[in-house]
């Protein structure tokens, strides 16, 4: 069982980056990646930020280098498989501390030395619409007349298919997200709060190796269940109402997220209808996926599907959305979408209906491959009432 | 026992704020929020981003208004303190989403809105440095040729001083952290992984009523407590090596951390004597802040203490950070700070000392007072041999 990504697909993902680079005539390629969205420069390096924020420097010749805070190197060090590391302010804590008289380098220092002293005149920036003002600012001063790029398409396409390795932590994320929802089934009861339903499911994860939750976990009881963002409050679960859990496990970088719809004792005919219209929505989407079709079909098939069923005024969105580092990411499943699913492609199927007074997501991880999906998580896809 | 702020507190903050608008000359303040730094959205409006990001826009005069992303409505009706809600695209989701067709606000119509139709011609900006590029450039767009400027100070001033409510707050969220503390050392032994201590935190901390967690939970064994920011791993622990315990939960919005080294089995005279010294600082800390001293005072005196001891090269920072709504924020307390201590500023007493091979913390919260300080936690303040 692996437990993180070996460094030499660390090292093959920037050569993969560095090829690019070349083909489109940038000088270097820089990320950016934050405690909550730590994605882009954990899929080049591994490190993941704390407290302070972190990039990833990739000359189109030559070694990359991690750039991060003032206090963050013994941490960094630990953890990054790129082994050169820099520190420059403009990745300090957001509480913006000065660090006065401490050595640190600068993006110009850095530029200068992933360039051989040639200075980067083209850069191709990845996750602009995480990266704060002060660090976007420190860039350009260091570009001088240079131009700026936006690039983050060459992370995103290389990070659609997964390899061998990104498949069996997606799985053992999964596995253990199910034991954890396995554990939640057990001891949930009318009574105890929404959150300390997420304290089972954390014990739980973690004692299966979790790294971390893969996302803030959901227990969304009575009206909050209609929320399509939401967070566990201190309500207590009441007998009847929908309660949705979205229990997700972290390994190794790689999240995963099972949802389940569960109602503690009587279940009326019109909730039972729409929690079966979403597994068989869930289920159909499941059918109807493999490599080479389109998934603006797959999206205009399930929505039909529900629609002629009489829950068309139910759906917000779906019926999918991109799984790997982050719990939702591209590619986007939608009716406009404009590609063919391909083989080792991951998602989330993620089937959610809601009224104004409750609503209900069933949500599976799945592999694209020739024939069909891999399912991730298969643990009880039934109506749950207990 | 309250769980959080009442609204009273916030339509409060809000009239605060806007009398310093006034004294400043600024027609609006505008704010940003995220999940992992909530902080300035949650003081003013009780809203938590998850996944979309959100701000909150402050009129000279008038009514505030909490602006959020496309999908974030219902969940913001539910949680916002301020009644007025507008959606913008720039609060998206990081991977760009369009929402073809979705009828949303803009800077310019909530500019509009919140100043009667005249306009906003000098903003005073909150959280530049965690504000990604594109909300900027959505501002910056919207301004014209108006003026945009840095206004952070008007919320760190309102914050470093402790309502009763947030006192109450802060006192919850110690009382759960020390109970996890608890079940941690009735539990932790040779073999576990870090993650599973951290998981039974998690599990108690929601039991007793936690929100969430008040920072990503340290355990860190052996070498990795050494490390001023870290995250737990799946390393197991051994008997005889410092395993740095940093549990902190949340409560209505204010977070907390009771940190404790451990020790499983046998200590050595070396380590037990970093230990010691760690703890004889921090409650040195603790004897010497009052009301009205130097906060440079303060940081020097601790440091002179350890330095007579023999540890000066064993320091990195300290003696103390500000607490709230952020288990770290204003204000610092070192050698260089230039401030007096206010009665009700709320404190992390945080004594880090660290050899290349480990380190050990000692973390409490408190709060000053005319004569002293009153103690948030003070579990097991001794050195802990299981």
């Amino acid at each position: 069982m692996i437990t993180e990504i070996p460094i030499t697909e660390f090292q093959d993902r920037i050569r993969r980056v560095q090829a690019e680079l070349a083909r489109r005539g940038l000088d270097a390629l820089l990320t950016f990646g934050s405690e909550a969205e730590p994605q882009f420069v954990r899929y080049l390096s591994d490190h993941w930020p704390a407290f302070e924020t972190a990039a990833v420097l990739i000359p189109v010749e030559g070694e990359a280098m991690l750039l991060i805070g003032p206090e963050s190197l013994t941490y960094a060090q630990v953890r990054s498989k790129i082994p050169k590391i820099r520190q420059i302010l403009e990745y300090r804590e957001s509480s913006e501390p000065e660090y006065p008289g401490k050595a640190l380098d600068t993006f110009t220092s850095v530029f200068d030395e992933v360039s051989g002293g040639k200075g980067v005149r083209r850069l191709g920036i990845v996750g602009l619409p995480i990266t704060p003002v002060p660090v976007y600012e420190g860039i350009r001063a260091a570009m001088a007349s240079g131009e700026i790029v936006r690039a983050d398409d060459i992370l995103i396409q290389m990070r659609m298919v997964k390899s061998e390795n990104e498949l069996a932590l997606l799985r053992q994320a999964f596995r253990i997200s199910e034991k954890a929802v396995e554990a939640v089934l057990e001891r949930i009861k009318p009574g105890m709060m929404e959150v300390e339903v997420v304290g089972i499911a954390q014990e739980m994860m973690y004692r299966h190796g979790a790294e971390y939750e893969g996302h803030p976990l959901y227990v969304l009881s009575g009206r909050n269940s209609a929320n399509a963002i939401g967070r566990p409050t201190l309500k207590k679960l009441i007998e009847g109402e929908v309660i949705q859990l979205n229990i997700g496990a972290r390994v190794g970088g790689y999240s995963s997220s099972v949802g389940r719809p569960v109602v503690l004792g009587q279940l009326s005919d019109e909730v039972r209808g729409l929690l079966q219209m979403g597994l068989d929505a869930a289920n159909k989407t499941m059918e109807i996926m493999r490599a080479g079709v389109e998934a603006a079909w797959v999206a205009r098939t399930v929505q039909e599907f529900i629609t002629e069923r009489g829950y068309g005024q139910n759906i917000l969105y779906g019926p999918c959305h991109g799984l790997g580092l982050m719990e939702c990411e591209h590619p986007w499943m939608e009716t406009n979408s404009a590609y063919r699913l391909q083989e080792n492609y991951t998602f989330q199927v993620d089937s959610f209906l809601y009224t104004p007074e409750y609503g209900a997501r069933w949500e599976d991880g799945v592999r694209v491959t020739m024939d069909g999906v891999e399912q991730f998580s298969t643990y009880r896809r039934e109506i749950i009432v207990i």
